[in-house]
């Protein structure tokens, strides 16, 4: 048998243990709580899971570390890779115990995934822009022959993608998804909704880290907007990102910009909608209407008892028609998405 | 490759499908439902996922259908049993690629799984009953060499158990577990904080379905106390049924019993009680505290805002410490139970 598996990619060991080859691209804030989460988990993994998880390549947009010498980096916690220019992957494609992860917030890795996915490798990623390409695109990363996996690209370590799938898998059909999928939204319309000024609200979630470095890139939309995309391609609409409807909630890409012009009328916008309820950017998804925009919610609604930075999901379907599933806790932060990856990690790891 | 997985029992056919074969217990209402979901929905999980699903075995408590025959009997819905006496299980239990699958509501399958189990076939179970035996018991069922997973034995298709599961595969610890994992009574006590008389919201739980044939099995809150037991076990409480901090909600073992009798105390206390808020009964695990009784809750809380019927989890975990993952949702019904054995089965199929 070993002979067979091994042939297969599937590298059992001597007791039986199976043999994960992780080749990871980025080393950010997200890529090194993964290594830091591996490094203190795999021991106690390889006890409980009898699977056991080994790097063979970690790469950054510049330099990288391939193969068994990887290990030696991860443990070092050492980032200064040795090679520069394009790295030869091919030997880590074709096997069936490789998964390439994508914790990077780059758009340039997607090629390698389709084609190590094609060959019969595995992925995955944290990182959206992998699935918000052409619906084209997202149907060769997710109908490939290797397992691929991007729980955390919506709601971190949340379970939202995979309560769809194992919803769809046993034939029920996903009606209407609502949901607030944005930590940093949440945390600033909070504020908003009692009160607080737009500005001392973004100073608020910029200093407790809740935004991107620059917060207009949350305040546009975009990355709702991305989510609701994910969402509705994974629930079968074939759909692209221009299809959404979808405003951008604020123009200014700066907050100095946005002080200086914009955020009077943001402010006069807001404060008229909170006259009947809480304002919330929400993304819904039914039937043809994918739809992402600010809303006002009244006090026996869902969204009106969020907490700041509660990310909200509820899902209609044929079987749960009247009263939805809902799932709802903070969807970000570094180690929170780190320990998703690595839950795919380790589903994959089990699977094959 | 061909036939060494079939030797391994993985049965792969020419095509390369994996075919699960099914020896089902019971075919009380989940395994009716269950049956018809699978006779729907096969054809198109083959398709999508690569699994064949065929019967090889229905069992009821006097008279049993076992091999190739089993569909035949499946495709007419016919649970006329041509067989009496015991059954012989041998050949299947050695199959890595039996699941044998309990929706009975019996305590005496267990020895029957756990023999399959430790042989190396799998198994999925919606009974409750297997799971609240001694701790030694749990252990042979959940860390034997087949596969087991028993998701819907609380919050049924709600993914709650898989959830802990993942949280804790990944290295976060689980601190507290708060929850009403009962539909019949989340129904009835809603009913209770809005006014309605106790009889009166048992009738109407009656009525549309929400309660057990007889409902005081509902209201003693043995169902809870089953569930917490189980809930406490996954996150790693070595602990006994008789453990639980736990009093009876209602001692009469009939309704008219309890209209007769003890009706006026329950009244008077949940009464009292009303006063400062909404009552619900709770199931709390916390650290050596594993405890389910009446609690009352004020408006900031989530139980307050609860729909009648809804299903409640509140997952406080070392990473999400502050603000809990929270699961919600109807957790009944036989559909809807049916579907997560279902959902469980496939599991196993991609990870045998």
């Amino acid at each position: 048998v070993k002979s067979l598996h091994t042939e297969l990619g599937l590298s059992l060991d001597k007791e039986g243990i199976k043999v994960v080859e992780i080749v990871q691209f980025g080393v950010g804030k997200v890529g090194k709580s993964l290594i830091k989460l591996i490094l203190s988990e795999r021991k106690r993994i390889e006890k409980e899971e009898r699977i056991r998880i080994v790097y063979r390549g970690l790469l950054r947009s510049n330099s990288y570390v391939l193969g068994e010498e990887t290990e030696k980096y991860i443990k070092e916690e050492n980032f200064n890779f040795p090679k520069k220019g394009k790295p030869d992957l091919s030997e880590f494609i074709r096997k069936r115990n490789t998964v390439f992860v994508d914790v990077t917030n780059s758009d340039e890795i997607t090629d390698i995934l389709i084609d190590a996915l094609k060959h019969g490798a595995n992925a995955v990623t944290s990182n959206k822009k992998n699935l918000v390409k052409s619906f084209k695109i997202f149907k060769s990363l997710t109908d490939s022959k290797g397992k691929f996996y991007f729980e955390t690209t919506v709601g971190a370590s949340l379970p939202v993608i995979k309560t769809l799938l194992n919803l769809m898998e046993t034939g029920d059909k996903i009606k209407r998804i609502v949901s607030l999928p944005s930590g940093s939204l949440s945390f600033i319309f909070h504020h908003l909704n009692r009160g607080k000024d737009i500005a001392e609200a973004i100073e608020l979630a910029m200093k407790l880290g809740y935004t991107e470095p620059n917060p207009m890139d949350d305040l546009k939309g975009t990355d709702i907007l991305r989510k609701t995309l994910i969402l509705a391609r994974i629930i079968g609409k074939k759909i692209e990102l221009s299809h959404v409807d979808f405003e951008e909630f604020v123009k200014s890409n700066s907050l100095e910009d946005f002080k200086k012009g914009e955020i009077g009328i943001f402010r006069d916008r807001i404060n008229k909608m909170r006259e009947s309820g809480f304002v919330y950017p929400v993304s819904r998804i039914e039937g043809r209407k994918v739809k992402v925009s600010l809303e006002v919610f009244g006090k026996n609604s869902e969204f009106y008892n969020l907490k700041p930075g509660e990310n909200i999901f509820l899902i209609y379907t044929k079987r749960y028609n009247k009263n939805p599933v809902i799932i709802k806790g903070i969807g970000a932060g570094p180690l929170i998405t780190a320990s998703g990856v690595l839950s795919d990690i380790l589903r994959i790891g089990r699977e094959i």
